[in-house]
């Protein structure tokens, strides 16, 4: 699991969390067992001002024995901030839809491809590890556009592919995907892009969120991003609120048995820490509520 | 789908809704598509006051053609009540957790079972075509007695069935079930129940429910509980928040293309009307806040 609270999250919500609540956050989430940590984006400041403070989450990050420290980038320009600043991982969204792509990046999806090309090249010359993820977003519809045909999500896959890039993910960024739409689009996405699609992103705009997810773990998809407190969503994508809930999610996976690293009562610990935060903001998630099952409490009582 | 929010909704709040309110909600519904309500329960008044008033509403509902009408009832008393209203089923709850029966019905789950060996004789001596359906809760776990052993549950749905029951279900009653453990265990409940086994009913109360729902339907059940707005939950079993959505499981199927019959914009208006009705009380749910996606709105804009 991937936290992208502190980008996805942060950058729906239009106040300023303090970049010492931020440091004070990766630091929880680390001790709670989170090993990737998207930690925010290089982008101008002017338009994202909640992020502004990015480099210096990297530098801290960086200090954490074995945290995967992501950013996002969407552009040449903020690529190279990410080299510079170490990060180890540069996600690049990539939209499907051409209506969200224009509105977000002012491109069309294929002129973002040709950037991706160029983020890569800039990568190698620089002789740099970090590594390169298109996140393909708005690959179940899009708010603006509607429908996005599956055929069009597969084209641009192998695009980015071509282009060079480590990995790939599939992003249903406006909640208009459910699981046999799921199973369908990454089912024919791993015979494009083979072990190299490695993530699900999916938001809970419409109540799907976690049965998606595990529509995707059925397909085979093994990495899987979330947010604290379910904040998240897209700037330039109407009602594109609620990434799944991280401690939702890692309640899945802990019940299953599905191993994640993941302390359930550290995490739920410090949801309610953000929440004081985040006080009078739109929070998502469930089990914060009921708290853990007695069935994964079996030495004490009931969670409060 | 089951509309259950007259029952195991309402059982939950305190307040007493007013009857007009509840005809004009089962009258809703039925506009809205639903085709299968379960209006109240036959339990006495001094314990569920919100339910008194279940006879008038079962006469109501007959008066909707085609509504297949159902109430729950705890022991032969309110199964003679069911019978005489013209009620066409009745639910009789089971609980394979021996600490929730005897909380919920003070009676183990034995005794219960030859409660509903009376009750069949009583149906078939009343020459009633009301069928009888038993719901196995806290089937997947209780928040009193934590674990429930599978075998146990499978034990009592055999002696249900040897009972001469119709149908039988099962229901994660407090919401401790994972995709997982539904598919396990429903898949292990149609091999000794067969098409027998016709419903599943899921609480939502840590975010899983939506995926539990969909790991039953694999699994190949075909008919579910759910309540409007998301609300319901039993009195004897602390923590048993939230039924999963009518309107959210109504999308699914929807997104899917599985039929359900139902007007997803009327279920939203009828939605808002009850969140009205019940205001101060805590809704769930996730669809009413982003309205259906244009993809299953071609004609009209984006919803409110």
């Amino acid at each position: 699991m991937r936290e992208v609270g502190l980008r996805d999250g942060l950058q729906s919500i239009a106040r300023v969390l303090p970049t010492g609540h931020k440091l004070e956050w990766l630091r929880a989430a680390y001790e709670a067992g989170q090993r990737e940590i998207e930690v925010g984006s290089f982008v101008p400041p002017r338009l994202l001002p909640q992020l502004a403070d990015t480099a210096e989450l990297v530098a801290f990050a960086r200090t954490l024995p074995g945290l995967f420290t992501s950013v996002l980038v969407p552009n040449l320009r903020g690529a190279e901030r990410a080299i510079d600043a170490g990060a180890d991982l540069m996600l690049l969204p990539l939209s499907a839809s051409h209506a969200h792509s224009l509105a977000n990046l002012r491109k069309t999806p294929d002129e973002v491809v040709a950037e991706i090309g160029r983020i890569r090249a800039a990568r190698d010359a620089a002789g740099s590890a970090c590594l390169i993820e298109v996140g393909i977003s708005t690959a179940f519809g899009c708010t603006l556009q509607g429908r996005v045909e599956p055929a069009e999500v597969l084209r641009l896959l192998q695009a980015v592919l071509d282009a060079g890039v480590d990995r790939v993910g599939l992003a249903d960024t406006v909640g208009y995907a459910d699981p046999r739409m799921v199973g369908d689009l990454f089912g024919q996405a791993f015979a494009v892009a083979g072990e190299r699609l490695a993530c699900g992103h999916f938001h809970d705009t419409r109540g799907l969120g976690i049965a998606n997810v595990m529509a995707a773990l059925d397909a085979g998809v093994t990495r899987f991003d979330a947010c604290l407190a379910g904040i998240g969503g897209c700037p330039h994508a109407p009602g594109a609120s609620g990434n799944v809930a991280t401690e939702d999610l890692a309640y899945l996976f802990a019940s299953m048995g599905v191993p994640t690293g993941l302390d359930l009562a550290r995490l739920l610990a410090l949801r309610a820490r953000v929440a004081q935060w985040l006080d009078g903001e739109t929070l998502h998630g469930t089990l914060w509520r009921a708290g853990l099952p007695r069935t994964l409490q079996p030495a004490a009582g009931e969670a409060a």
